[in-house]
């Protein structure tokens, strides 16, 4: 049996450490990135360069990582791409809105290409170190198909049903709790502040009893030193995430009040400047609303 | 040198634990409770009962664990019982307000009786085991003396600064932040819930990843089995708390948008009989919202 | 028959016009009030002084007004001085909460005084013209003693109910609705101007259509022009008067999300320095958060 | 000279009053509708009947009121039809997204036609007696040239600036402010009522001192009755402008908090079955929350 051959589309700050583990791990894989730098460095791991997208979807399996929705449908949502492809089934990786997500599986369906949502948790260090988690949803088979690839990339795959959308209505969940519990965060430090006592210890305190993991600690410290750069996950792409949450509340009359709130911190916050900064920079919204410092 | 006598006020479902626990550990403990059951429990464990708050007020520390403001000032700030008590010290434990433990500190001070604020973490049965989370604040000589007492009651002692209102101010942040996680998985599950995503898969994979620890876990799989009853912690009093964390941003000119809604959420969830249950029953003002069922 | 006489307590700058209105009309006013300049003044224009609250419950009816819950509690809520009370009628014109004018009812009811809220509608020039709004609530008898009263202070009295906390419900109902308006003026105009129209012309423009009428036309044009001073009703009182609905709503369970809003942005307009200008200068929150200037 | 002609495009239950006062006026207008039948009605009047769209842009002045952001662009943005036309001048009197409104500018531009936004206030009973109020942007010229058009279907015309947008985000802002008024009634109608005040009383005395006027008044007595049916504005379209301003004020970086509050009671109200009422339906999403029935 000839080795299975894989294209994969988007080598940014993520892409890139993903489609090097599915090379350290033997596949065949193909490369495509809109600019070029990237390619070249994937090419040096042992990866081929593609011409176009539609070499890309000559491959067997197909790989996306584009940033959102944007990207996706200017670089994907092509129906001559589609037409003519060979590949057999397309993960897509990115975090976009259910919406797309819904209408992606269609397109996909009418040129009978098999299609995943398969959004991940972590960042770029953990893609690199083949770990994230990977939420994924789809037929079974397909999922089936799709295992060694994701045995590659992540350290655990999560199932989350059989509609390719269910995963990324997760992965919008999941998002939209980070930012619930950065600006519960900020709020709850700036309360502290206020009454005399110090966020850190507020901090250790909290990360050492309720709230231990990744998320607390690592936010949490980031705000109770106000070290917001350089920015882990970009404020403004954090708005974004918030935004496909209450998209997809609006979509199916879901009310989300602290989505509410979250959107206002966080066009407060680009208001101000700190569109670049770490998400957890809507902090320092909390602190300016209660005048401190 | 002879053995110190401790006076304990309290003995609701947290305060006998931590009662029997100071008795264990081999202090000369004497108690006082409003109703007569639980002071005969903690005798058969070795109490002495006191005749009155001012027999309580005659050992050489007072340890109080009282519901609320109002029981904390209807039965502690009664100028004659400081008058005359010959303790040296009273460790409040209770979660009260900041207001009343700035003038909690004040009133003690001006009877020079040594005061110190020391709210916990944990329920009944943490606090039966010995093995709370003391949260505490007041000078640093008394909080010397007072450590002997805090081993005996928990697993770890936080000291939160030298004024006694900030373990308080620590203590409603802790619970305010306890809150905002309901809250957050209250809407992050609805939403999951009407896209198509079972709410516990949802919660598994979130405490597998991002949010491990006992609250988003136990929370989470309250809300995910709307499995309200028995009450961990009843809603009317996390309402309570959470309007605690309301007041002390009002004293202190913090905003609070996460508290506004959850402030509504509660008062939502009080008007559709979900007083007594446990405060995770806030997620179904979220399914209602949402016209879930 | 002799002349009624009426002991008036409580001459801010609305009780003075209000008072000087009694006397105007002929009725024979004995006044009191915590500083003595405003009770010199009144007795200018007629009124005799009132050695103490005793004296002015030694008239037939007691008209008083008040700043707030604590003036009320601490001028007239003394057992003793209801004790000894002459007047068979009280009418207390305060804007206070309802648990207090639920309280005030009872107390003067075991003292079989009667009891009357009249709280009203207008500044300090309107109360000067007799051309008041009054709400009034409470018994129908006692209503009609006290419409000679009403008469001579205001242009016309709203019949609110038999029970004298409903006049101090519809009083707190409208100022919260004042403040949204208020809000709703402060983020329209800085949407308005963020793109591209004057505040000033969306401010015309909807006053001369959809929003004719005091409210909307005297803040629009606060709000446009930035004039918060002098202060027609200095923000720190509208603060109270909003946290009076929410503490109505929340004896009530009845969420009020517009009021959370409000609460979190007079918070917010209170830490950066606006307490004693016009209620109208939250529109510079609305500012603050947007990045406008 | 001879006698201008007028296209109008989109004969809904607002355009067809507006195109029958063109007639009226004198005009020599043109009409098309997606569906015949509001054709046939308004030939009777003296309007000419158009082919197609390409027939309306071969008029001097072309005037659309059309649904919706989608209406307009699935209609009036082919290329192919500003390309071949012969209007000198397009007056797009629909409440249009900022985006779109800004895009439609430009592609005029591009095509050398000139182009105004003037939406309006005013239902359909007001369109049909030539009684709207004209919201109207876009250059002095232009807007020169469109007032006899404007004089014969409302009764006064606001000019909000040089560039079309600008109408659009008045509009927009005002329909924003309209949905604060239902949802302020809406909150302090149910505080009222669970105190013990009818809504009605409160609603009598509320538009007859503070908030004369027909926003305060319709809306009121619609609330205050629980009338919902007939609707004058459908609650879904009520949410669509809602998001309308939400969107514009996320493109210009302006929180709107109240802004949130409303998008997700309307989608309470929609997920129990109220899109199709009146928007002031909203109210029954601020009963449900106090559990008043």
């Amino acid at each position: 049996m000839a080795a299975l051959t894989v294209g994969f589309v988007g080598l940014g700050s993520m892409g890139r450490g993903m489609a090097a583990n599915l090379v350290r791990s033997g596949f065949s894989v193909q490369v495509w990135n809109r600019s070029p730098g990237p390619v070249k460095a994937l090419v040096e791991q042992g990866a081929r360069p593609a011409a176009d997208l539609a070499g890309i979807f000559g491959n067997d399996i197909v790989v996306s990582m584009l940033a959102d929705d944007r990207a996706v449908e200017s670089n994907l949502h092509d129906p001559g791409l589609l037409e003519g492809a060979r590949a057999r089934l397309h993960i897509n990786m990115a975090t976009i809105s259910l919406p797309l997500a819904r209408r992606a599986a269609e397109l996909h369906a009418e040129h009978k290409i098999g299609y995943l949502a398969a959004p991940v948790l972590g960042r770029a260090e953990v893609a690199e170190a083949g770990k994230l988690n990977i939420l994924a949803a789809g037929p079974d088979e397909l999922l089936e198909q799709a295992e060694p690839l994701f045995a590659a990339m992540g350290q655990r795959t999560w199932r989350l049903g059989s509609e390719p959308h269910q995963a990324n209505a997760a992965k919008i969940s999941a998002n939209f709790l980070l930012a619930c519990a950065i600006e519960s965060l900020a709020e709850a430090t700036s309360l502290a502040e206020a009454s005399g006592v110090k966020p850190a210890d507020l901090v250790e305190l909290l990360t050492n009893t309720l709230f231990p993991g990744p998320a607390y600690t690592g936010y949490g410290s980031m705000i109770s030193e106000r070290r917001y750069e350089p920015a882990g996950f970009r404020l403004v792409l954090g708005m974004k995430d918030v935004n496909l949450a209450l998209e997809a509340g609006g979509e199916q009359h879901v009310p989300l009040p602290f989505g509410g709130v979250l959107r206002d911190a966080f066009l407060d916050a680009v208001a101000h400047g700190d569109a670049d900064r770490d998400w957890s920079a809507v902090a320092e919204v909390a602190r300016r609303r209660a005048g401190l410092d």
